[in-house]
Order: structure tokens, then C-alpha cells, then sequence
């Protein structure tokens, strides 16, 4: 079988950008290991940039996401017992972010795609990719026991950290860049009806806590815990006390969360990582495949949506006239937005949570930027600015 | 011997507010360890804020400052290769710095102290402060070698980290806040014109570079160096040869600085440190005494300069109504611009200094940070806000 773009990975990047490249008139075959429903499942983030729901409307996939995502004008940033929210539209010029889970970007993509797009392969588990440095890759997969070959102009690897696709770049031809950190996010799910109509991320004493949503009857939320925390040591009572208490407000000394039936419990370790160039030969990676963020910035869906909606101009430009001049400035101009969103959730993560590391000095730097953010208005629009990320241009 | 306020060391802190303290009609003795030419010599800081320039010229210290010193309207970023300029005035809403070394500040106001103003003892060394908690300390000091007593109202330390005064507080009542570098700075004194008209600062991989100026025929020159660094290890040339290559820019391959004679040579070790609070009954602490900031911030001299404004304030309010609210409130509303000031110099620092103990995914972040500030308004805004600093208000 032949194709014109192989996409490996079927999340997020592998298919909306199936889907970009399917309205732009470029063939495409997606392969994705896991089933369907596994799929559709998988708890990931939850906020997407303006520019990001600006490219799923486009892509025919704003539908639901108009119905159903919420639309947010601010966060709260609570320390030192207090509150303060930021108002983005007022910030930035007008940006919002849409609070709107990645597994229904992806239930609504993949219908999308198995209605009037290209092949969709559920379970077909890609082993190689060759000849990448050639004119045409190789992708050798097994799908219903069956060993299958799919050959392709270009081939992309959207399939995340753990993927195949990077392997198939020699190790002398790549550069990773890491940082660790000592603390995960300990995550629950709960049936229960968000606090406050708006994020909360909390600096506290006994660690970080965000108080998120997944809809107006759900709420997401997290405590930062230490790195190797199982999620049994936090029965469900544990994990709400903690939240209260690191939410607490000098001046509410009652708030409390709304608790409800804790229906998921998960730990996140974090990691910021980049591996340079996002592209070699013929292969091109995506998404996770290429960067992971730690989710304080919420990051990590909107870098990769930018990447594919680069990659798909680039793909479009070269199969309308031949020019590969978009191709060959793929890695450049996504790693400039990479290294952004790498930098802004590096600040997200290092300013509100509580490293065990270090040492009361850099508490007191964490609230003196924290003290900025709510009093000097370009500090405030540095970061309302990223949050809500920058507008998509021709060149990212 | 008895005066209403006793302040101990005649460094910059000290001799402003004596000299503050005099037009207020508020007796004060100065004790200074050193004697006058000592004093006069020792090379400290050189860029003063707009606040600390138009508190000089409101004390009567800014004749020579308006005829010497030198104003500047920007400072220079170099990093990969490439110089970005902040225009500080349009960033700021019309907000200079003034290049006039600290050594000179010192100079203008001991000639003031001793035309006009109230005791200032060289040579006079402290050896004690008691009875900070009842209502007349007593400062115990050794002058031409005989001891002395001097009783006060109240007592000001501005002696320095190395000090005497604090170490009058008990260890129970005071917590210190610190951190290190794991780097130092080079500093050498040239009689060389200075290769530009503004301060460059620069990031390198070679290490962290900052060309500045004490006058237009004398350069200022910093080079980033292990701690505990042998300045017999650099030669001249080896200095004139690193400056060079930290400073170089892609676009002007033939740059160079202008060689000239090295006349003094040093290592500069760097620390953050605040101790906290910075008042103890009727001793107070200003300046070095109370904090320390790495040098890349510029912020040490105007730091003194802020808390003695706000202690001569509040000692007038005092001395005039008997109120003691401004006193009171002297260590908080210090301790707020002190912050804002220690997260700015470690900003300043961690983001121009190669950190042998980082990785390169750190020194990525670095560079995202500056690209961000070459590139957005706000990040630009508020590097040149923090440079320039706050005005002095009648809340510090």
C-alpha cells in the first residue's frame, strides 16, 4: 500500500493533521496501535488556545466544541492566602482559552475522519520506519496478526514520547534536551461541580493545587505530591482535605471545594523535553513525539496542533507546486514556539510549586514573582499572553 | 555623648541619611570604621536609578552627579550571537538610569556631612550595640584609641553585611534568607574609552560578559569566573582577549573592544541574602547591613538609597509628631521594593550566567528567555521597569 503522508499515531496531532491535509486535497493514512475506545479514553489535557480552537472550527471540528467547551476570560492565582485573578481578554487583546478535554477532540476528529476521510488503522502497530533519507519511507506494521507494509512520500511520527517513529532517527542525527523535576500531579476526576467558575492554580506552603474542570459537573483536579507517589496512600478524603487546605483564603476562611464521587485517580510525573531537529529526511515529528511540557502551562495539546498545522502548509505547499521550502523550515519554525512553551511552563511549574530542593530563599522569590503578577500590568499581560499562546502565523 | 539617631557605618546609607536627617532637623552622628580616603576609594556600583538621582539631587548631592554622570537612555542584550537594545525611556514611560560611580555618591555627600551637616567620625569603630529594646541604646566604640560611649534615641546599622550592627539582634529574632552562585565576576578598571555609550550585558557560552563605564575615558569591564578564581590567572591580554569573544557579534565579525591600561583587577564573589525583619526595637538595619544582591541587577546602592529614604521619613514623622506609625511600618514596607529587587538581580543573573552545575536544556530556557524579551513588548516592559525601578513613594 502506498500513500502520500503515513501519519504514526492516531491522538490528537496524527489526526487532526489526517484531517488537514484530507481537506487540502493530500492523501494520508493514519496508524494508530492501541483500539478505538482506548483511545477515546485516554485522560489527557484540557485547554486549548485560542489558536487551537481557531484551527479545529476550521478543520470542520468545532461543532460540539461551540456547543460544549467553556469558554474562559480568566484564571485565579491564589498565595499567601489570597486571591488574584487575571483577566485574559482585558490582557491580551482579546484571547480566551476554551476549557474542552483532548479525549473529545479526539472522539470528535476521529468521527470526523471515519465519515469522509482517509484510512484510519486502529491496532496496526508500526515496528520501522525505513529509508527516510530516501524518496520513499517504508512503514512496516502488524495489524489483525498480519504483517503490512505502507510505503509514503513523506512519513510523520505524531506517536508521542514512547513512540517508534524517533527511533527511526539516528541517535547522531538528534539532540535531546531534559529537565526533570522532584514532584508529580496527583489527579482525580470527580462528579462533582467545579468550585469556581475558573481555574484556580495555587501557590501554597504545602505544595501546588489547581482546581480545574472537565464540564459544569465535573470537576479535574490536582495536588502536587512527591515523584514515586501511589495513588492508593491517597484515599478519596485525604486527597480533599489536601485540596482545601491548599486552596485556603485568609479572607474565606470557610471556602471549601464541592467534594462529589472521585471516579479517576491517577499520578503524572512531569519532565520538559525537546529532541532537535523535529525533522530528518522524510520524517517529520509532532507533538509529543518531539517535546513534552509539564502540564502547568497547558502546553502540551496546543504545541501540538501548531506543529501539524504548520506541517500541513508545508505539505499542501509542496504537493500543489513542489516546492519543499515550507518543509525544509519545519523544525526552525515550530522549535521557536517549542522552546516558548517550553520556557513559559518551566515558569508555570517552577514558580508555583514547592521544591523540596530548595531552600526558603526561593520560596520568597516564587511570592515576589508571584506579588509582580498581581501588580505590575506587564507582568500580568507576559503571562495572560502565554497562556492563551500567540495567534498561528504563516510562519508558526 | 548623646544624639538622636546614631548611625554606624558611612557608606553611601549611612551618609544619605545623616544628610536627609540634617534638612529634616534631625541630629544624627555618623561612625565609620574606615578612615576618609579608604572610604573614597572602595570601587562599588556605578548605575543609579531615577529614584536615587532625584533623592541625591533633593538632598543637595547632585551638582557633579548633573555634570558627570552620564545618562543612559538603553542598555544592549548580546546573546547567539545578535545585540538587542532596550530603549529604557519609551518602556517605561520616560524612566533613565545614571552611570556615576558609587565612589563618587560617597565622596559628594562626606564633603556635604562635613561642610554642614552633623558629627562623621572616621576611625571610629563599633564594638557593640545595647539595649536595642529599651528606648536609649547605647553604642560602645573605639576612636583614636579611646572607648567611647554614644547613647541615641534609635540606631541604624548601615555597616554592611560584615557588620556589627546585626549581629546586636538576637539570632531568635531574626531569619536570614540566602543563596549562592556557583560563579563570580572578573572586574577590572581601564583607562579605555568605553567601546559603546550604553552598558552591554552579555550571554555567551563562553560565560556571561558586561561591558559598562565609569566615565567616557574609562571602561568597567566584568567577565564571569569560577568561584574562587586567582585574578594573577588573567592576565591582561587574556582578559581583553575573552571580553572580546564573549561580546562577539555574528553581524560584525571585526568588533572589538578598546585595549587600554588594566589600573585595578578583582573577583567579585556574588550572593542573594535578605535577613529579615529590619528593625529591632529601636535599631534599624538599611542597606548591605539588611541585604545582599548579585551585581547583574544593578540594584545594591539604590536599594540603600530606598530604605533610607523611607527610615528618614518615618524617623521626621517621629521626631515631628511623636508618631511612631512610619517606624513601625518601616521593615514591611521596606522588605516589599527588597524582594521585588532580589528576584530581579537572581532574574538578571540566571539568565545571563552559564551555570556549570545546568544542563543544556537550561541554557535553552535562557535563550527562549531573551529571544521573549527581543520579541514581546510586556517581557521587554518589565525588564526595563525592574532596571530603571519603581518610584520612591510615600510607601517605599
Amino acid at each position: 500500500m502506498h500513500t502520500t503522508v503515513a501519519i504514526i499515531g492516531g491522538g490528537p496531532a496524527g489526526l487532526l493533521l489526517a484531517r488537514l491535509l484530507y481537506r487540502a486535497g493530500v492523501d494520508s493514512v493514519v496508524l494508530e496501535s492501541r483500539d478505538r475506545s482506548y483511545v477515546e479514553r485516554r485522560q489527557r489535557a484540557g485547554i486549548l488556545e485560542q489558536a487551537t480552537t481557531d484551527v479545529l472550527r476550521a478543520a470542520g471540528a468545532g461543532d460540539r466544541l461551540d456547543r460544549e467547551g467553556l469558554v474562559h476570560d480568566g484564571i485565579e492565582l491564589r498565595f499567601a492566602g489570597r486571591a488574584h485573578r487575571l483577566d485574559l481578554p482585558s490582557l491580551t487583546g482579546g484571547r480566551r482559552v476554551t476549557v474542552y478535554a483532548q479525549t473529545e477532540v479526539v472522539k470528535d476528529l476521529i468521527a470526523l475522519q471515519l465519515t469522509d476521510g482517509g484510512p484510519l488503522f486502529f491496532g496496526a502497530e508500526v515496528h520501522s520506519v525505513e529509508g527516510a533519507e530516501g524518496t520513499r519511507p517504508v512503514i512496516r506494521y502488524t495489524r489483525e496478526g498480519q504483517e503490512q507494509t505502507l510505503t509514503c512520500d513523506y512519513a510523520v511520527g505524531c506517536d508521542g514520547f514512547h513512540g517508534i517513529a524517533r527511533a527511526a532517527v539516528p541517535e547522531a542525527a538528534r539532540t535531546a534536551y531534559e529537565r526533570t523535576y522532584p514532584y508529580s500531579w496527583l489527579g482525580i476526576l470527580a462528579e462533582a461541580p467545579p468550585v469556581h467558575d475558573e481555574l484556580i492554580y495555587a501557590h501554597s506552603a504545602r505544595g501546588f493545587a489547581l482546581a480545574s474542570m472537565r464540564t459544569p459537573a465535573v470537576s479535574r483536579l490536582y495536588l502536587q505530591v512527591p515523584n514515586g507517589t501511589d495513588p492508593a496512600d491517597w484515599p478519596d478524603e485525604r486527597i480533599w482535605d489536601e485540596l482545601d487546605a491548599r486552596l485556603a483564603l485568609e479572607a474565606q476562611p470557610d471556602w471549601r471545594l464541592r467534594r462529589g464521587p472521585v471516579t479517576q485517580k491517577s499520578v503524572l510525573p512531569m519532565r520538559s523535553w525537546v529532541t532537535e531537529p523535529m525533522r530528518h529526511g522524510r520524517l517529520f515529528l509532532a507533538g509529543d513525539a518531539a517535546h513534552i511540557v509539564p502540564p502547568a502551562g497547558a502546553k502540551g495539546l496546543n504545541l501540538a496542533v501548531s506543529d501539524v498545522v504548520v506541517l500541513a502548509r508545508a505539505l499542501e505547499l509542496w504537493h500543489t507546486t513542489g516546492s519543499e521550502a515550507l518543509l525544509e523550515a519545519y523544525s526552525d519554525t515550530c522549535l521557536r514556539r517549542v522552546w516558548r512553551a517550553e520556557h513559559f511552563s518551566w515558569f508555570m511549574t517552577t514558580t508555583l510549586h514547592t521544591d523540596p530542593d530548595r531552600s526558603p530563599f526561593d520560596t520568597r522569590l516564587q511570592l515576589a514573582q508571584l506579588d509582580r503578577i498581581a501588580s505590575s500590568p506587564h507582568a500580568a499581560a507576559e503571562l495572560a499572553a502565554n497562556y492563551t499562546g500567540p495567534p498561528l502565523t504563516a510562519t508558526g
